[in-house]
């Protein structure tokens, strides 16, 4: 039993050292809806020498909503965006000598590619252009997925432990009482029930099934590194080994 | 016994109108660190529609840092990127019916301007030109609301019921162990003391004495809104007054 | 006789000062398709020195592309865009005694407004909401001069001297031979021919009626300077009065 | 003998297409200065199809003063801007099928690394870093073209044939008189001159040694492309070969 550990760094949370102790892949901000090419360059090199596995985070061209507001583009254009975004992150990777493993579309880009298919096919088509090896981070039956594997992208699906689900196993809105599990150890245990049962507690109690690849820790918030070292260390106590997607 | 419930909006949470129910005071993002025009003028509304007193939230220039990153600038430009944000967020109020009543800066502003007097002067500077009639927030015996007391504006000191204090008064950082108060009961308790008693626990358990006027709840985490209205009810039921600044 | 001269300034282009000896209103680039905060605030004390009336001249969230790119927006959505800027302007212009005479709008949402009713009704509203008193700049037989009238807004039509038009009236693409008058004696004459006999001579020879208002220097060309400083005289010397839009 | 003429194209000038006519070698805006992805990549397409040359072009992050503005960055700073632009423009380039071959840094950058040894030394190791075998371009006997040779990379002087030169060989400022040459004729002579005599005209008449390996074309005035045509024919009439850099 085997599951990733990852995390969006490099968005100036003044967390990233403190998460990268315990996560396995490093989702870094491209410097469009955050970050910038010397925050980039320094989280690359952080994840390098830590050993953690380096993936691109590119999102909307819409720093001041922090990616996170919808923006309606051309598919071309979407394409063109990500391509821009993966590029950059992957020669940044390359001067570090690192080369580039995963991406990770972030906010509001990850959850309209989700639902929507041709924005999917756009992103995929961008991250194929730049490196057909490169690994699509996603949720589980989405439609970002499935463009990816039908391009023969490699794909991971994602969990998230520290949030909640509704019955139909999507995330509960933001803005919704039981968005978000605080309590490290609550957190911890439901790492290890979605990677060893599959299963997650919903809101309302029923459990729901959740495969997945690779499990998001949120490196945004304050006491983030605590909770990754947290749900890493529950993890390998159940067994588990936690390591990039293979 | 008299209080005013602040939070920063207008910065794309998705939770602002959850948030308004419970504030008397809305610090609204420029549209520099974070938020747009269009995002600016909307948040306005809400407040005035709620009767929440309209402040300017003013950052530095650099969205993709989310306003966190320090930014050294030559006093005079400071001065006058608080200008120009303090002018446009006080243009919109006005056509929207509403006078601007208080200025608080954001992020990496707010706490170099805590403690560099000729920044904090820049910035009170930029105020008094705008209207001198503003209340600058600030942190309790900082060089900002020195400075601003110093050209004759009012000033509100604020205090942080969900963030953790350290003996000698000064927040837990944001990396730290106990950065973050999360359980709303807690924090609400400690809202009560914070107005009724002036002091506040530390993380090592000491009280440390805090004289605010103003309390902020922070409105970018997930649950916010019912932090929010469970803030607000202890501070009723304890008999408190909850309403702006004077 | 008698006419005003006007040049878009605030946009780095390093010629402010020189234009300035010659034009009677200005064009000041609110920060967000050029400019910034400090540069805004100088070329407003710089005109007020120099006795030149202050105007704000907004553009598209696009920098990158210099405002010259066409951004499909929706209506309200421009409407903020337009009241945001034209609010920091005349926000910052109040600072320094200044008050804000007329708004332009620039490059592609100059041009779009020309041409899209909806689009100027917007930017009209916005203008209207600001403060009433402003005048518009526009094109001559503009959907932005009608809609601007239609609210009871004061309104200039605006020539050009120094590119060239054709046969219906209308501007030689910037990609087509005839674009530019470069001359400065020919810019000049053509300026004088506009204002005394409200002709312009066309690409093929033939005369063009145009009446205008306010005749535009482009201040971003090398030798704008001495060219705004040849046209004034020119006009000067014609028995022409200089000065701005009553 | 042999001559390179190149222009700085993908900034949003519409002329891109008319330039690219005539010229070699297409510096690409890289997005951060001006330009974006989608400008970016249909650009590179452009010079792909048309046989010219491509190069990056970095600028500071200064949209809104079109990278023309002194920004002062610590050197690791401005060494990682430039790589992430570079790794940028290589990476959509590559994509495309095509490799890259120079870097000309942009407007302020370009002025500053020619004088400021720190900054020419921190541009030449981000080109380093990219891609060993790119070719910078430079002002002749500048601090950047000397750090880029120390550091093994291969470098191309640059003249301008539509600019003013002062006696001691360096450009008239763009606020003076005599700062730009408009004629195409005239233009078109100075380059033959430039190429074969390896001298220019300067503003008072005396003849200045020149030794370049390419021309720029400016490519943001109107008219652009004819006078790019009008350069590449005079040059090839005077049997001259128009080709990239060796």
């Amino acid at each position: 039993v085997r599951i990733d550990l990852n995390a969006d760094v490099g968005e100036s949370s003044g967390l990233d050292e403190a998460v990268m102790q315990a996560i396995t892949s490093a989702n870094v901000a491209a410097g469009v809806h955050a970050g910038n090419a010397s925050e980039l360059r320094r989280t690359i090199r952080l994840a390098r020498d830590r050993g953690v596995a380096v993936g691109a985070h590119p999102g909307f061209a819409d720093a001041a909503g922090f990616g996170r507001r919808d923006v309606h583009l051309a598919a071309a254009d979407l394409e063109d965006l990500v391509l821009y975004q993966v590029a950059a992150v992957a020669g940044v990777a390359a001067a570090e000598g690192v080369r580039l493993r995963h991406v990770k579309p972030h906010g509001a880009m990850y959850n309209m590619a989700a639902k929507d298919a041709e924005m999917a096919a756009a992103i995929a088509r961008a991250i194929h252009a730049c490196d057909p090896s490169l690994i699509v981070y996603g949720l589980p039956r989405s439609e970002l997925l499935d463009a990816a594997r039908a391009m023969g992208l490699r794909t991971a699906a994602e969990g998230f432990a520290d949030r909640g689900y509704q019955r139909d196993g999507t995330l509960v809105p933001r803005d919704r009482e039981g968005a978000l599990v605080v309590d490290a150890r609550a957190v911890a245990e439901r790492a290890v029930r979605i990677v060893k049962d599959h299963v997650v507690a919903a809101v309302d109690g029923f459990d729901v099934p959740l495969h997945v690849d690779t499990i998001c820790i949120h490196g945004d918030t304050p006491g983030a590194g605590q909770l990754a070292v947290a749900v890493r260390s529950a993890l390998e106590a159940a067994g588990i080994t936690v390591a990039p997607v293979l």
